[in-house]
């Protein structure tokens, strides 16, 4: 008979989201008149710019003519987004990457789980607390979490709690770890890093031999000078890091799914015996054995993000969900309570007041002023008393939720 | 420092395709003038059926509008491609499946990929012999193939060989396989099971408590009216199959990426201490943590193959292809080679002439017919001594190149 994979039982049924979706759902069902207004999407939610509309109506007409016709592309992605990630993401910033060590994926999910595949079921791992969901639930789908203990904990895994304390500044880990994964601008909390603090995480791991997996995805929504966009702005992370991208929050890509993944060839992980393996030719190898490349379509869309008319459209849509965030805080502030974040990202932090739980101002933001927030205990132990708010609904709806709030709280 | 996953460097690094396209550069620079055709591409070519393309520019257009943008779907998919695909690939058969049955993905490489995620490391698998080789790359690099022995051949991999001998028929083992792939219409060989020889497969994998991955991605391509289009048209198979589906063959989405996976609620595998686990439970697990969905544009794409002008179109497509399979046989036995398939597939299966091996009768091919194959060895041990050539070329240029063996061989 076939074995099941049995890490996959330890994933708790109830996800975060879910959970939260049965909560408003039945606030719905019983307040059948109630205007509900979302501020813990995160999901994008203003059109899609119109370059990259238009590129992509172009590249399904190539799909309508043989001589233009594009079956199966490279699984590593097309030439033409990658020069373009090149150009405008990497060279502008004076960092240098080879066209080898870019690849285009469906979306930074996708890859951020997947990466999992070429490394080790028993690597430690270390992450900051809070942290998004789906990275540790996909170390725990192929046992390198461990097992669950109490206060959500899971046994090989190091936590790195980030709070208003640290400034938001994950602590290095006094033991040595395997692997770490860090997000910044960072979601949930908004915060981010700088130069300076994202220097000592690298020399970390030059040190300790960690390989440094960074998401980038919320780097568009970045407004200060000295906040890294790119972990490889950073001297010698070309050693030890992975980079995600994603089209997903700079160009509205959510539903049409683009991305990418740099993975340099100095960084290297170990065999057993101790050879060294370079992970970019591994990566390849896993990409061209279960993935077939992302869309043409979507890559000709992802392209039409760096034409002069793209960065326009795209900075006013980021300008858009950014003013947003500057009300939400401003008017969050105003009644006292505590948000951080906002500033280089579209997520507020929120403390809840009087020492309430994360479900607790949940639930009282719903049923007081009908707003739906997002626990932050569902974002790891450190987001108990915390609640995500996000920037990407639109401006009225945005007022009126903050304007309740601080009417009914 | 972080440990690499070793098991993937167990895969050779060069891939068949790979080696063939070195090859045919080589033999592109050493010959500029020669007008070579492929005659060995697995991938269409065709444009896309103009019902879908409308479908996707109308998709494109909803994203272009707040009131109609469409951000993150469902990790398994719209409902309005699910409804379509129950109604037109399963209802009409007199297959009833759950809603929850289906999941949609972007190209059935990832989830036939994929889906060992959630199956332990260590179950045996059965293949039949020639088979596509991502089915075992993929099972290698989780070590679920064990270790290489002589002439390709994996140790925990129980090769089923197909051959004229046997009509192409997979024999079933003598040994009990935990899991078992079968892709019919097959690809490399084009040939088909009846439901007879598919019902005695459903009933080993009940009496022997196997699990069979059954692809489909090529049943659009089936003429005769005794051949299975879905392995749940057996009676039985829900309780055993899940069962790949893709639009690339079918709708020329090979650069758009869609495709769906069944997985019937009364599927289950064990877990050590025998418990019984449903694989739709677990698969759902494993695609909320590490997928976000298929592109609403490539969903609606699909969603248009099911419409009047959509099925009109797409068999106007496959009629193409099975016309152009139908005058490569032809040409092809009536100089007295042996080709096998091409009736119920896109791809036809050749005997190489006078004993010559797969690569040996490919060169003859290519330097004196300027035509490209695929040699049969890349798919498998039993692949060895055969070409695949496939029909998803252009009419004149198949014809061409039919011709030109027919004159040079």
């Amino acid at each position: 008979m076939a074995l099941v994979n049995e890490h996959l039982l330890k994933l708790p049924d109830n996800y975060l989201f879910t959970d939260l979706a049965k909560k408003v759902n039945t606030f719905k069902v019983t307040h059948p008149k109630a205007d509900v207004i979302n501020l813990g999407i995160g999901d994008v939610t203003r059109p899609i710019p119109q370059a990259c509309l238009n590129a992509m109506h172009k590249a399904l007409e190539d799909q309508a003519k043989a001589e233009t016709f594009h079956g199966y592309g490279p699984e590593q992605g097309y030439s033409f987004l990658i020069d373009a990630i090149l150009k405008h993401d990497y060279a502008s910033r004076g960092i240098s990457l080879e066209h080898s060590e870019i690849f285009i994926n469906d979306g930074a999910k996708t890859d951020s789980g997947n990466f999992g595949d070429i490394l080790r079921h028993d690597n430690s791992i270390g992450v900051t607390d809070p942290i998004y969901p789906a990275y540790i639930d996909s170390n725990v789908s192929c046992g390198r979490a461990g097992t669950l203990g109490e206060g959500y904990r899971w046994s090989n895994v190091i936590y790195m709690p980030c709070s208003p304390e640290n400034n938001f500044i994950p602590p290095i880990p006094e033991q040595r770890v395997d692997i770490v994964y860090l997000c910044f601008p960072n979601n949930p909390t908004g915060t981010v890093l700088t130069k300076a603090e994202l220097k000592k995480w690298v020399n970390y791991a030059i040190e300790n031999d960690t390989l440094i997996l960074f998401d980038a995805a919320y780097e568009a929504y970045i407004r200060q000078p000295d906040i890294p966009h790119s972990i490889y702005e950073i001297k010698g992370a070309k050693k030890v890091a992975i980079e995600f991208r994603s089209y997903s929050k700079t160009a509205g890509f959510t539903g049409i799914r683009c991305g990418y993944t740099v993975v340099p060839k100095e960084v290297t992980a170990s065999t057993l015996m101790g050879e060294r393996i370079s992970l970019n030719k591994l990566w390849l190898k896993r990409q061209t054995t279960k993935f077939n490349g992302a869309s043409y379509i979507a890559q000709r869309g992802a392209e039409a993000v760096y034409s002069p008319e793209g960065k326009e459209q795209v900075k006013a849509m980021i300008d858009y969900y950014m003013e947003n965030a500057s009300i939400m805080k401003k008017g969050l502030t105003s009644i006292g309570l505590r948000a951080y974040g906002g500033e280089n990202a579209p997520y507020l932090w929120v403390k809840a007041p009087k020492g309430m739980t994360s479900w607790g101002f949940f639930d009282k933001l719903l049923y007081e002023a009908q707003v739906v927030s997002t626990p932050g205990i569902g974002f790891g132990p450190s987001g108990e008393g915390y609640i995500r708010l996000t920037a990407f609904g639109d401006r009225d709806r945005c007022k009126e939720g903050i304007q309740r709030i601080c009417q009914n709280i």
